[in-house]
C-alpha cells in the first residue's frame, strides 16, 4: 500500500506560494470593471484616478465669521479698535461660503464685536488669506488622486466624490469555488442530524466566511458523493465558471477513496502535493489547463482553515493586488512545554489571556480534528521546521485572532471542570464590561500546577483527603505552599456512577465496576473525580487492573457522560449534571466540595472581582440549584482549613 | 455675536461617550433576530448556543488505514510480525470512518505491508485508541459551544453547523441613518460639477463606509437645505425609522445657518455639544425623547471622521455588544516638530514608513478641511490636552490605520514636488512587489534638512546656484556635509512663467512683475523655484515688495496652477506640466535639472532599488517625455559636482 503515500516530499508553505505565483498569469486571471465610488470601498483600483474638480473650488471661508480686505484691520489692536462697515468692509459669512470679491481673510466670530447698527469692531489685526481655505488646497483639478493598484479606503471613497470622481475602474473581485466531497459528508442545508459514520458539512461554509473577509467572492457547490467520475464532472464544470480558483474539500490525502490527485492531473499540471506544515499538510496545488488554480484543501477542519489562510489567503490578495491583512502579534509566556516534530513546520492555537503584567499562553488540544481549538483559540503559535519544540515558560511569539485589547478581559481558568464554568462563562459575557473565560481542562492537580506557574487567574479544585475528610487545603499544604490563596467554594456537588438510561448492566456500586462485561471510562490522571474513584476501588479492595477500561481516559464529565449515552463504555464517574443533561441514569456515591482557587495577588483583579460578584448573586444560585446535583448552601463563602463540608 | 458661541465648555471624549452610554437603554433600543447559522458571520449572540449534536457522533478512524483490536497487535515487533486477516482481525479504513465493532485502533497505512491475498503484516504494536478520535472528541451535545455577546467568526460558523445547530438567535444589526445638510452641498447622486460656493457631499459616504466596516447598517438620506423646518421634519421620520443612531451632517457649529442643535432641543435632550478634541469638536450628542441617539457630525471632512471613529464607533459597538476592533501601534520617531494648543487633546494624521531600522513619522497637513490628510496618512497620534506638542526627533506612539507590515513597503520622499513624483508613484505600485510612495512636500532645501535629520529615504531637489552655474551639488556642500549621498538625476524640467490661457494681461517678462494690477503667486520658502524666482528677480532689479503677492505661498506647481485657473493670481512660477495639465499659458524662463538625493546608507535599500530601476527604465522615460517640458537626456544618470546641465 506504499504507493499511495504520494506526498513523501512536502513542500514549505513559502516555497508553495511561490510556485504557484509563477504558474498563474494574475493580469489574463482577473479582469476588470467600472463600479460607483460610493460603492467601491474595498475595491482596488486597476489605474491612477485624476481628480476631475478642485477641491475647494474657490477660496472658501474656514470659519464662522465675517470676510474682511486684511490691510483693512491692520491697525486693530486692544483698546484701539478698527470699525467695519457692512458691505463695504465687511461680510458675514459662514464656514464653506466663497469669499467675496476682494476680500482675503476671515475673522472668527468670536472675535467680532458688534458695533451699533451695521458696524463692528475688531480689536486685533487680520494677515492676509487667515482662515480662508485656498483654492484647490485639498485637490487639485487633474493630480492624482490614488495610484493603481490601491485597496480603497473608507477615506478614499470621500476623496474620490469631492473631486467629482463617481466610478472608478477596479480589478474583478476573486471568487473562489468550494465543492466538499464525500460519501459521508451531509448538505448542512438540509438540516440533518448524523448517524454514526457521517459528519455534516461545514467546511464549506468556514471557507465561505473566510473568503468574504479576505474581499473576495465564495461560491460554495453542494457534496460530491466520493465517486472519480463525478468529481471531475463538477470540477471541469467549476472550471469553466467565473472562478479563478476551484477547492476541492478532503479527497487529497491517501485513502482509497481519495480521487482528487487523479482528477486534478487530468485536468492541469500537480504543482505542491504536501506542504511542510502540521496541520495542512495533505494540501494539493494544481494549475489547471485553463490556467486557473485548482486547490485539493484538507478534510479536517483545522487542516483545512491552515490551508486557506497560508495558502490560499496570501494567493487571493496576490491576485487581487490588495495588502493581506496581517494579524497583531504578542509575546507570550508558555505555560506548558509544546514538544514539536522536527521536519515539518507547526502551527499550535493557543488560549491567551493577561496574567499579571504579561500574557500567557496555553496551548489548546492539537488534533486536526478538533473545531473547537480554533474557535477557542486567542492567538496561534508557529514552531519552526527544525525545532523540536518550546520549553514550558518560553517567550513565545503570538499571532493574535482577536483584538490585543480583549486579551485584558480575559479570565484565565485552568483546573477542573464542572458545568457550571460553562455557566459562568456565559453570564461573565453578560456583564457591562464583558470577560471572557478561556478554560483549560486538565484535573485539579493540573490546575494548582497553573497556579504555582502563574498561569491561571484562578483553579476550580475539588479534591478530597480521606485522612482528613477535607477537601482541597490538605493538597494546597502540599503542592502550593508557597503561593498565597483565597479558597472561595463554587458549589457542592454530587458525584455517582453514571449509566445508561434503566441501567442495563444492572451496576449498583464500585465493586461491579470490577465484574467481567462491564467497560468502563475513566478521567484522566491528576483528575479529582479519578482520585475519587482511586479511593473508593481502594475501599472496596479492588484492583485498576481489574476494571475494563480503567486506561481509557477522558478530559471532561459531559465526555464520559457521552461514551456511556453512545454505549462505548458502561459505566463512568462523574456529577450528577452531565448525566441529567443527556438523559442518563446515575447513582449518588460522594457529596464534594468544588471551590475556586485564587492567588492573592490576584484577589483584586477586575476579572476577579467581577467573578466572586456573579458566584455570589443570588440568580447565580438559582441557576446552579436549577441543575440539579448541587447544594449552594457554602456558595461563595471564603473557606477555610478543615471545614469539610461545612 | 457671543451667544452663538455654544460649545465653550467642550467635555472630553471618554466622558463624551460615557454620558451616551448612561443615557441610552440598549436592550430596548436593539431587538434580536434568528438568522441562518451559515450566515451569521460577524453576527453577535443574544444567548449561549448549546450543541444539538456530538462531534463526532461515534468512534471515528483518525487516519487512512486498518482498523484492529489493539491486544491482537502486542506481539509485533520489527523482525517478529503479526499477522492479521482481513474481516477476523481488521478492516480497512478511511479516515472519518466508524470504527468497527469491537476494533479499538488504527494502524496507519504506511505502517501496513501487505502479504498474500487479504493478510497483512503489521511489525509494531498498536495501542489503544490510537488514531481514533473518541466520540465527543470535539463537542459534546448539550454543551455551551458559544457564549451570549460572542461576535461570530469564521471557524464559530464551522462549530455551529458541526453541532447540529442551524440557525442562532443573534442582536439586530446596529443601524445609523446620516441626515447631509446644507444649501451649499451637491448630491453625489446627481453626479455634479460644483459652481464656487459649492462643495460635492462626500461625508455621508465615508460614514457609510466606515459602519459597514463597523459590521452595522447604514442608511444614507439625501441632502437637506438649510431650512430649520425641512431639517426637523427629516430627522423626526428618521427617528421613526429603524434606526438607533440618527446623524445629522454639518450644522451643529455655530453659524447663521447651524440649526441642528435648536432641532435637536426640540426633540429630545442634549448630552453633549462640544467635545475636547481637534478636529472633532462640534460634535453635538443628544438623547430624543424616544430613546434613540441624536448626532450632529462636524462638516469638515477630518472632524466628522474623528466623530465617526471616536464617538459613533465605541457607542456603536457598545449597542452591538461586540468587540471594537483596535488599531495596531507602533512607536515612530517624529519628522517634525508638532506643536499643539493645550486645553484640547489633538489627533495629528501621519505619514508613516520604515527608514533603516525604525519608523519615522511626519505629520501631514492638520486643516479639518483636507480629506486627503485622510487618505495619506498611514497613521495618527493623539497629543494629550494637556500637552503642547512634540519636539522634533521625539518618540510617538502611532495608532496605524494601514498593517504594520505595509510601512516597510513605503518609500518615504521628502522635497520638491514634482508631477513626474505622482508618475513614480503609480507606476511603484505596479510593480510585483508594490512600492508606496509617500511624498512630503517641503521645497528643495525642506528636503536636504529631512536627509539630514534622516526621516526621508530620498529628497527630490533642483537648487540652482547662480555662482558655479551648477545644481544641487554646492547645496550638498554647505548643507549636507556630514552625509554622503548619490545624485541620481530624474528629468531636465523647464521652468516659466504660468499665466491664463491667452495671457490677458500681456506678462512676458520677471519684470512684469513688479507692474501695477499683476497679482502674483508664490511658493514657499525654501522651495527651488522660489530661489529660482528670488535669481530672476535679482537680475532684473526688483525687490520684492514690488511684486503684488509675493508674500501668498503655495506648496506645489500645481497648486500655483490653480490660483491663475481660477483668477486668483495672474501668475506664478511653476513647470511646463503644470501649465500644461490645466491648460494655460506658459513663458519659459530657465531649464534646470531635478535630481534625487539619495543617502548612501539606503542606496541598496530594495524600495530604492526599485525607484532606480523605474526611473532607467525606458518605458517611465518615455512617459515623462509624454508630459512635456521635461528632457531626458540626464534621466537615471549618476551626476557628479560641475556637470551643471550636462
Amino acid at each position: 500500500m506504499d504507493e499511495r503515500n504520494i506526498y513523501l516530499t512536502t513542500v514549505p508553505v513559502a516555497e508553495a506560494v511561490e510556485r504557484v505565483r509563477r504558474a498563474l498569469d494574475r493580469d489574463t486571471l482577473l479582469g476588470v470593471e467600472t463600479v460607483a465610488s460610493h460603492e467601491a470601498l474595498g475595491r482596488v483600483t486597476s489605474r491612477p484616478v485624476i481628480a476631475r474638480c478642485s477641491s475647494p473650488t474657490f477660496h472658501a471661508a474656514a470659519m464662522d465669521g465675517i470676510a474682511v480686505r486684511a490691510e483693512s484691520t491692520f491697525a486693530a489692536r486692544e483698546g484701539h479698535p478698527v470699525t467695519l462697515r457692512r458691505g463695504a468692509d465687511y461680510v458675514e459669512v459662514n464656514t464653506g461660503h466663497p469669499l467675496p470679491p476682494g476680500m482675503d481673510a476671515v475673522v472668527m466670530i468670536e472675535h467680532v464685536i458688534r458695533a451699533d447698527g451695521d458696524a463692528v469692531f475688531l480689536e486685533a489685526p487680520a494677515f492676509p488669506w487667515q482662515h480662508v481655505r485656498r483654492i484647490g488646497e485639498d485637490i487639485v483639478a487633474t493630480e492624482m488622486i490614488l495610484p493603481q493598484n490601491r485597496t480603497i479606503s473608507a477615506y478614499d471613497v470621500g476623496a474620490l466624490l469631492s473631486a467629482g470622481i463617481f466610478e472608478v475602474e477596479v480589478r474583478a473581485r476573486v471568487r473562489l469555488t468550494f465543492i466538499p466531497t464525500g460519501d459521508e459528508v451531509l448538505d448542512f442545508r438540509s438540516r440533518p442530524t448524523p448517524a454514526p459514520g457521517q459528519v455534516i458539512e461545514s467546511n464549506s461554509q468556514v471557507f465561505a466566511a473566510l473568503v468574504r473577509s479576505w474581499g473576495a467572492e465564495p461560491v460554495c457547490l453542494p457534496p460530491v458523493p466520493d465517486d472519480r467520475a463525478a468529481l471531475k464532472a463538477a470540477v471541469a464544470s467549476a472550471l469553466e465558471g467565473e472562478s479563478q480558483i476551484v477547492c476541492v474539500g478532503a479527497g487529497s490525502s491517501a485513502g482509497s477513496k481519495d480521487f482528487t490527485r487523479a482528477v486534478f492531473e487530468e485536468l492541469g499540471q500537480v504543482l505542491v502535493h504536501g506542504v511542510a506544515v502540521m496541520p495542512g499538510k495533505p494540501s494539493l496545488l494544481t494549475v489547471a489547463d485553463n490556467g486557473k488554480l485548482l486547490v485539493g484543501v484538507p478534510g479536517y477542519p483545522v487542516s483545512a482553515v491552515v490551508c486557506l489562510e497560508d495558502l490560499l489567503a496570501p494567493l487571493t490578495a496576490w491576485l487581487a493586488r490588495s495588502a493581506r491583512p496581517a494579524r497583531p502579534e504578542i509575546t507570550a509566556r508558555l505555560a506548558r512545554k509544546l514538544p514539536s516534530r522536527p521536519g515539518m513546520e507547526e502551527i499550535v492555537r493557543l488560549a491567551v489571556g493577561r496574567v499579571g503584567d504579561g500574557y500567557v499562553a496555553a496551548p489548546l488540544p492539537r488534533g486536526a480534528g478538533l473545531i473547537t481549538s480554533l474557535t477557542k483559540a486567542q492567538g496561534l503559535a508557529r514552531i519552526p521546521a527544525d525545532s523540536e519544540g518550546l520549553e514550558q515558560d518560553a517567550q513565545v511569539r503570538v499571532e493574535l485572532l482577536t483584538p490585543r485589547e480583549s486579551l485584558d478581559r480575559v479570565l484565565v481558568h485552568i483546573g477542573s471542570h464542572d458545568n457550571i464554568i460553562d455557566m459562568l462563562g456565559n453570564e461573565l459575557m453578560g456583564l457591562p464590561e464583558p470577560v471572557q473565560l478561556v478554560s483549560g481542562h486538565v484535573g485539579s492537580m493540573g490546575g494548582l500546577s497553573a497556579l504555582r506557574d502563574g498561569t491561571a487567574l484562578f483553579a476550580g479544585s475539588h479534591l478530597f483527603d480521606p485522612e482528613t475528610e477535607d477537601f482541597n487545603f490538605p493538597f494546597l499544604a502540599r503542592y502550593l505552599a508557597e503561593v498565597e490563596v483565597l479558597v472561595v467554594n463554587l458549589a457542592i456537588r454530587h458525584q455517582g456512577l453514571i449509566v445508561a438510561p434503566g441501567n442495563p448492566k444492572d451496576i449498583r456500586a464500585v465493586s461491579d465496576l470490577a465484574r467481567p462485561g462491564v467497560a468502563f471510562i475513566n478521567r484522566q490522571k491528576g483528575a479529582g473525580t479519578r482520585i475519587l474513584l482511586d479511593h473508593h476501588l481502594k475501599t472496596a479492595g479492588i484492583r485498576p487492573e481489574e476494571v475494563r477500561g480503567y486506561e481509557r481516559e477522558e478530559f471532561t464529565h459531559m465526555a464520559v457522560a457521552v461514551n456511556v449515552l453512545t454505549g462505548a463504555a458502561d459505566c463512568g464517574l462523574g456529577i450528577y449534571a452531565a448525566a441529567k443533561a443527556l438523559g442518563l441514569d446515575f447513582l449518588p456515591l460522594a457529596r464534594e466540595r468544588y471551590d475556586l482557587v485564587i492567588p492573592r495577588a490576584h484577589a483584586e483583579d477586575p476579572r476577579i472581582l467581577a467573578l466572586l460578584e456573579l458566584v455570589r448573586s443570588e440568580r447565580l444560585q438559582a441557576a446552579i440549584q436549577a441543575l440539579g446535583g448541587y447544594e449552594t448552601t457554602l456558595t461563595g463563602r471564603r473557606m477555610r482549613p478543615g471545614e469539610g463540608l461545612g
